[in-house]
């Protein structure tokens, strides 16, 4: 008669699970506003809101097997938890499941890529959208910064990289991404050459068969994403980015939705990232059937 | 010297007013969030930020005849509440005045379409702005639950029924509208068509003469109405249901504004919904000039 | 490594637990300020504030086998839910745990008690902490409304009853309180006599060994727990209620903290009561070592 | 079917009330914090949460002719403010009733006494609760200030004037003050002395039969009072000002609840305010029966 | 090692500046919703979320002489702090530099055209974006009331006058603009037409060499900026309010950013303001480089 | 005409000055809630509402030498902060001068403490007003956690240690605190016994001429300070925590007000704190006169 807390739909337990969902609430690097330590909570009361069918599918979520694992319990030095993180991640992965993770900051990422390319596919792809490049070496003194994962993950994983609603970066990182042949889309670029050009363009590019694809929230404009550690102006509308879950999802060994800062808006953001969220097992799993 | 508290330019008495709003502060069968009770008040106190000139229609709200009722007081009981409040509607509507109601929750539209449809026209057609179906039988144990209303006003009431900005339910929704000849709308179709095509469609469908049109604030899109008690992404533009709203009040009898849960916004949704609420009075006022 | 969701220390399993604690998010009957749907799971983000050490009582909530059984699933329709959650709480007592709620609204008090009288004393006696009588038949058309739970559990349950911090009540409440010897304390008579003498005279009142105890959180002063449905000024203070939770928590087989609105303030109501319900679990564990 | 939107209890209509309440929605000269504006409409909406019987006075709300007249409508201003103001004081003071002021700013206090002083009693005294002096001779350029209002009333209307709760203003009020046997009661000796005693010498200097009675709230400390103004700790505690309200209504022809600025809190100042604002009727009622 | 408190990116002093910021705390004639006030401050700690380079005019902020010279203290009196904010513009523009506002309400753009015009050219335009025409002679009995600014600059300084976003007026106001040609945009009309006809249209008819360009943030439709004194529907997007500022930027000769209420969201109105006024720099620095 | 941004009636510039005030805005190993960052700030903007006066110390802050540094910029990590802003507190120390810091939290305590013992006393006394003993060793896997000050204190600095207003900790700090002697005060024991004859007990165990005051906002009742980082319920009062700091401020060298999360309450707590941080300053130049 009592229910488990956790994501709306989580049915399943971790055995049969395909799709392993968690959080890491984790934001000790944020630079500007933090509270993104809250969001994987955020997630699953919003999670409550939405119906568990998806008619553009045609998938019900009380069908699919998702297992929501609950929160990592993160360390207050971030490399610690980078490091066990990866640990908590890597068996998710070997166990042939998706792994989904609620952040908590863009720095998280780093580990769950590591993990799917050590098990899945050293030839993965990373695919992220996001308002900044994310490609400092080090920010504040700190070399996992959430203002640096791109980078690293560029440096010690892949370089199958693409970026989409990027707009704002120092002016090194502007250069380094032009420099190193970047592939990035401006939200300005895919309002002109449209979601289905610029991933086609982008998929060229990539080459591979696998990709992990992360979603920081800040590639939103904030109209439709107030709720962020740094928000940022002219960006992608939720339609839009929709629209790349939904041709990318197939595609995709691991998601995360990251930089969430709940306590800036009244729900709207927590609530359009768990949509965005189920909208990525939705298509995955319609592929996947 | 002193002032009455009402919605702004409601400087008619009753008896010779051609709109009477009234408000209802009732939220009891909110299923995610509640607060849609402080609505009404949320909306007059909004109603002072705006210039009582439209001029797209040419019309001064101080030239109009409209009366503001005050509150209805509901009970803590839904169907005892609706029953009561059908009592409070009829003699509006059998006064030949056109009623225009602020929710409260959903629920709520079903006693106004009721008493329009009993005393104005029973050929009256049922044209409705939600993200949801509202087509269940029942919900939560509850039968005019505010996820029902659609159902029931069909099944009692009127089978002319359209609804536009639908994006969410579960599969027996969307199967039942599917195999009943449910003429619906979703945000994708609307930016597709654009706003007359599909209205062009809606009241060939309708095949009436007067309809009554139910504004859910959910249809919009979170970015231009956070403040909801169910929000879901990828909604309607502001724009796109002021169009809608000057199109179809010259034929409609009567109105409603539901589902705006104040407390969730910083007085956006309030706005939003008291600017529409108004121009749906400017629109039906130049067309009965 | 990922953790579960639930109040801090809550580590047992629930065949090895003395301390259930389970959530009711459930507000439907509120008269004025909705919202305690929200309580439990803000109490349960409110715990990770908190250190596992009691120092008062020298008890290490590490040591003490408790249990969070997550949230019950309410219906829209109070009487449904009430009924559906004695079948709920009946298992736990019957198995000589300590059933411990968090509402919610005060109205689901009524079936804990109930199954508590009925399966471990009929005998039992209800105190209950709040600013109200609770004592009318019905309201708004509701019998079992969260106004009217001290009458019916006095009407159907236990006329061994005591309430501390009332100060609120229509005249026939405060009629019936005094023609049916109803034993109650204001604040200003607690602030007067102290707590210590005040629950002397009411155990001496209530003349039975075990007690059911209800910390309604509005029987404190807003200035300490301003996030409530029905706040009332010239409350508790904080160490009055703590105090009275100390001498009480003994004898008690079983305890809720209902009425918390979470989001009408920063926290603080949600962290006091959720320092509230660890406090009577220490005093609880502390006598029965 | 409908009701009017005013403060609850308030059923008489103008002609038969004993007691006038109207809001003034004025914050022209806020020199910290603006938002007293919304104070009135706050207060209304507060008034819901309060039952209709004062258990102290043993008074029904419902036995009393109270009639809420609406707002007054301000300029921009503030010294036309206070001249149009006078004007609708005026009638209801004439007419022997108790005007009772919900603000607004403090400034707003100076057209009432001066209407109480012309048409009730030239020596009419002054009690005022109030964390500042208000005893500048202009502030800001403007002479009209919130800040100053109690030396224009010292200067104009009455020399007959107790404060309490006093504890901030510049040295050129303190000399003043001492300077001119201002009679002022800091929070630290109505700590020590105790209400009755601060009374009792308070009005042993007034020496006057009618007072004019006028509630700054931030004469509370902010833990009882955060949304105001200018909010000042180390200040009087809610039993404090109910008692010194409970004394010196019966003697008060007019009186008002000033400063409440309910943008800053979750509610619970606006509440405090109307409780006590309605804790004056009653003790006037049980007064004057 | 400790950093002043101002705008990011402002690390020159006075005298080598070429744009020298300053904030006006003051809202005294705001008609609806107060509050701007606390906009300067607001906008400098959002500034901390952008980074230096532009990365569109490849400006790096840091090779920029920017000067933040605090906020001007306003007094009561809005004549009173419009006179003496003239006296403290005027340097700045006779020391050619080029003044950038940060309101503060809309009237306080008046001394800074009357600066610029006196000093740098009588041959000067005005272009504002606004939702509103603030054609009004006077408001609230208050001459230079926010919703007046643009008569006043009208009548007094300059008839080269452009207005772009107005939606929202009076029939007196319509009517005043068209008989006197007044040259405005809707954004209904900026939509259809696009951004660069509208300006080419625009400069035609101003037929000047340099502007003051005035951004009053309710020009952007509430989704982009909710945070505001008078927000009004159906208004223009953050890309279009770019592009303008993009194209207008290098002739214009002191701008300012208005009408921002940061209490009335969590900071994304200030943070898009914010990021406003820096495009205005960058796009003037690069054309003037 | 312009004025920078600083506390309140820091008129002094740095060579001049008596107090220096600076800011820190790090939280990066906030535990709970985030957000002392903001709190400099927030304190800044909290001082202009508070008169320059002080009449229990008739003291003028107008005829004090106050400098306002501005903000120290942190690292992201934490033991860079720390070393770096021991490097500037450094030269304050030794210029004679009393450092005052608006943190942040606590950890930055340890470097003020260490420049002052270096350069003033190396017999320095450390009065620490806090909820919490912050005795671990390390916390989160780091050692300068804000969990963990006292104890570094403790060990590196001094070992003239007295806590006030202590609550909450784990078993281990208790028995810590008992094993070695450390003088500590529960609010229950400060208010049993009064804040004098703590004190005197306290001095007498310091034994020493010079101590460092540091004020931990949670040593205070949630109801007085609830925008904390870690509130804990059952804390001091206002006016203890005053009357503490007006007898120990004339022998403290220095003195810092940390942990206010601003975000979490309508200004309450960093109106309070900075209140407290003036009323140190008073306290100690009337000592010093």
């Amino acid at each position: 008669m009592f229910h488990d807390l956790c994501m709306m739909d989580s049915l399943s337990d971790y055995s049969s699970a395909r799709y392993v969902l968690f959080g890491v609430p984790f934001d000790g690097t944020s630079s500007f506003r933090a509270g993104s330590r809250w969001a994987p909570d955020a997630m699953r009361k919003a999670s409550a809101n939405f119906e568990t069918y998806n008619s553009y599918f045609d998938i019900d979520f009380e069908d699919l097997l998702i297992h929501d694992a609950g929160n990592f319990e993160p360390y207050s030095d971030v490399e610690k938890t980078l490091e066990e993180l990866f640990f908590a991640v890597e068996p998710i992965v070997k166990d042939g499941k998706i792994p989904i993770m609620m952040g908590g900051e863009h720095s998280l990422t780093y580990p769950c890529v590591r993990a799917c390319a050590k098990h899945v596919s050293e030839d993965i792809g990373f695919v992220v959208m996001d308002a900044h490049f994310d490609l400092r070496e080090e920010y504040g003194g700190v070399k996992f910064n959430h203002a640096c994962v791109s980078r690293h993950i560029l440096n010690d994983i892949t370089d199958k990289y693409v970026t989409i609603g990027v707009r704002s970066g120092p002016r090194e990182e502007w250069e380094f991404a032009k420099d190193n042949g970047v592939c990035y889309y401006t939200p300005d670029i895919v309002r002109e050459k449209g979601v289905k050009t610029v991933l086609a363009e982008a998929l060229e590019h990539l080459d591979c068969d696998k990709i992990y694809l992360s979603l920081d929230m800040d590639a939103l404009d904030p109209s439709f994403a107030p709720g962020l550690g740094t928000p940022e102006p002219f960006g992608l509308t939720d339609v839009e980015v929709r629209d790349i879950i939904r041709i990318l999802a197939p595609m995709s060994i691991g998601f995360d939705v990251v930089e969430i800062s709940p306590e800036y808006d009244g729900g709207q953001t927590a609530l359009l990232g768990t949509k965005l969220l189920r909208e990525f097992i939705a298509a995955h799993a319609a592929a996947n059937r």
